[in-house]
């Protein structure tokens, strides 16, 4: 069978306001990737969009405004993890032969109900990921001893990676001290923890084997896939809140896929919701010792999260996993600019959706 | 690459009142299926919800109701065709390998937001799909000579066919003169002539050809698919209203699969949202010459839909396609009951979505 090739990405700016619609925002990451190939017809055989947004047949109006006329139209949700679900259904009709190219956006706008998960009654009144990510968090610096300095070097060190990019909604480098002084939310977790729900779109364009030397010299390869579902309501989602059962399996299951280890991996965009998931995650995807997560965070032969992750760049809900994916591929293709990790051969996403209730992961080269 | 089966079938029956939730709706005919192999641990890889209903990771949440935690968990929407998508991802999944099983199921409330086109300011103030019905029915009419009588004919026939359904909402057999004698809603469409849009869910399993014989004797294979997105606008579907354009690409795209021609189809479930849609199917999927289709409905060597269609059986938008694909599996086993055409081998199905904007077409076998 072909592999599966990602030959073009882009992303927008995130920003905290705007007043285009959850269409317009998609569109504009679309329209640059079209852009390079307006010379030429190509012909785009899916277009997939991601939202957590309640637009109906959104995909078919994105479709419209960018004016072509694919034969599959999907809009997909799924939480936090939309974008890799659209990725993995794009991989899945190219893969099976159904579709030549296909075209994955993930846009959202900061007021999308995906915010708030009322469906689950499990959670009392607290409906708002803060609550969950401080019961990890006391989990955690409970059982291994991890610190709320430690956390808030992840978040330091992400906002660090921001400033570099010049789509990053936070662009200002932290201390530990601000974070540390940061308005205690819920506690251990401070306002400087947090990722912030934003406006967003980014798109990549995938196709075969064949066709991917038609489009890059750089093609890059899903390798893996990985993905696991635990439960929809949080108090069935682990009876262990020190680790995220549906990021262990989906992790193993795509490294089963590969011949690629944790311990080859360059470089890495990990669903960092809140600075101690982006600890737990370490673990769990293999890159330390269970319990050594919090120590982690000061080693520097891993690159995690370039691009600043959802903390430093902000977090569009349905675009996430695709402004991952794309940082991957600039990576992998040595056109990150600033922010680019040298002799980057092997790559991996991490997205995840409320409380870990599922996860997915992709392994690029 | 492994062939791919639908292995098991149902569908509740459809209602105009409820108490129950998209998600709850959504659980009777799943569970119905998954309590046919309760002696045996069955794994289910995906499970696919397709609804135009906003219910954030809807998926995720039937999982839980259900007691399944499959790998991928995804909610699809692409309007009234939502249904035959979400088989369109589930074949895709499978057929690549990603997936061995894959539960997809539609589900849908009367209440949902799919029945009104806001986005689309090309109709004006006119949101409900009646009107463009009523602008296709015209076009007929003026250029072939379409009969009211002739379109009156066809819901004669399906309510006459759904009179043999359980499931199916209007079970009340009617006359030529009925439809006729019915309230005049936007000439020429009268109320007779109209789909409802109900409650209701329907769910298929599929699997791969190794695994199939597992589950059945008689599984049934997706032989062809045909996909094809006009525009989101109704003013951008066609400048001619006498045909569907994208019912037209995706049949082509659909019989180019299979060797199965029109002409030897045995039985099929297509899209009469309003009596003109089935006449202009039958034109655009091949079954008889352009301009024949009014005399078309008076045929009886092609079994055209026996479970009542959308206007016997309920239109409940997300769960139509998947509804119609069970009603082609039943048939195809040959365990349709009362409803049985005889020696079916081959069948299809289509579904359209808002005034023909994009259409999805599955032969099966």
């Amino acid at each position: 069978m072909s592999r599966v090739a990602i030959v073009d990405q882009c992303t927008s700016a995130f920003t905290k306001d705007s007043d285009l619609s959850v269409q317009e925002l998609a569109c504009d990451p679309c329209r640059k990737i079209l852009e390079h190939y307006k010379d030429r017809s190509i012909e785009i055989d899916a277009l997939i969009l991601s939202t957590t947004s309640d637009i109906q047949y959104g995909s078919t109006i994105i479709s419209e405004y960018l004016g072509i006329k694919p034969a599959i139209s999907q809009r997909l949700d799924n939480l936090c993890n939309s974008g890799t679900n659209a990725i993995v259904s794009a991989y899945s009709m190219i893969k099976s032969g159904l579709c030549k190219t296909a075209l994955v956006v993930g846009a959202d706008i900061r007021e999308t109900k995906g915010t708030k998960l009322v469906w689950d009654i499990s959670r009392g009144g607290f409906t708002s990921p803060i609550y969950w990510a401080a019961l990890f968090a006391k989990a955690h610096m409970r059982r291994y001893g991890t610190t709320e300095e430690q956390m808030a070097s992840v978040a330091v060190k992400n906002r660090k990676n921001a400033f570099l990019n010049r789509n990053a909604l936070f662009r200002k480098k932290i201390s530990v001290d601000d974070v540390m002084n940061s308005k205690k939310l819920v506690g251990p977790i401070k306002m400087l923890d947090c990722s912030y729900i934003c406006n967003g779109a980014s798109a990549i364009l995938l196709t075969n084997e064949h066709e991917a030397k038609n489009y890059t010299d750089c093609p890059v390869w899903i390798e893996g896939i990985g993905s696991s579902t635990e439960a929809a309501s949080f108090s069935n989602v682990s009876s262990d809140l020190s680790f995220i059962q549906s990021t262990k399996k989906a992790s193993k299951m795509a490294y089963s896929m590969t011949n690629i280890k944790p311990d080859q991996m360059d470089v890495v965009e990990l669903h960092d919701a809140f600075t101690i998931m982006e600890i737990l995650a370490y673990e769990d995807l293999g890159f330390c010792q269970k319990g050594k997560g919090g120590r982690f965070v000061s080693q520097d032969n891993l690159s995690i999260n370039p691009r600043g992750g959802l903390i430093g760049t902000g977090h569009p809900l349905g675009a996430t996993g695709v402004a991952q994916t794309v940082e991957i591929c600039e990576q992998l293709k040595g056109i990150a600019g600033k922010r680019q990790v040298k002799d980057c051969k092997s790559g991996l996403v991490h997205n995840m959706s409320a409380a870990g209730s599922s996860s997915l992961v992709l392994i690029l080269s």
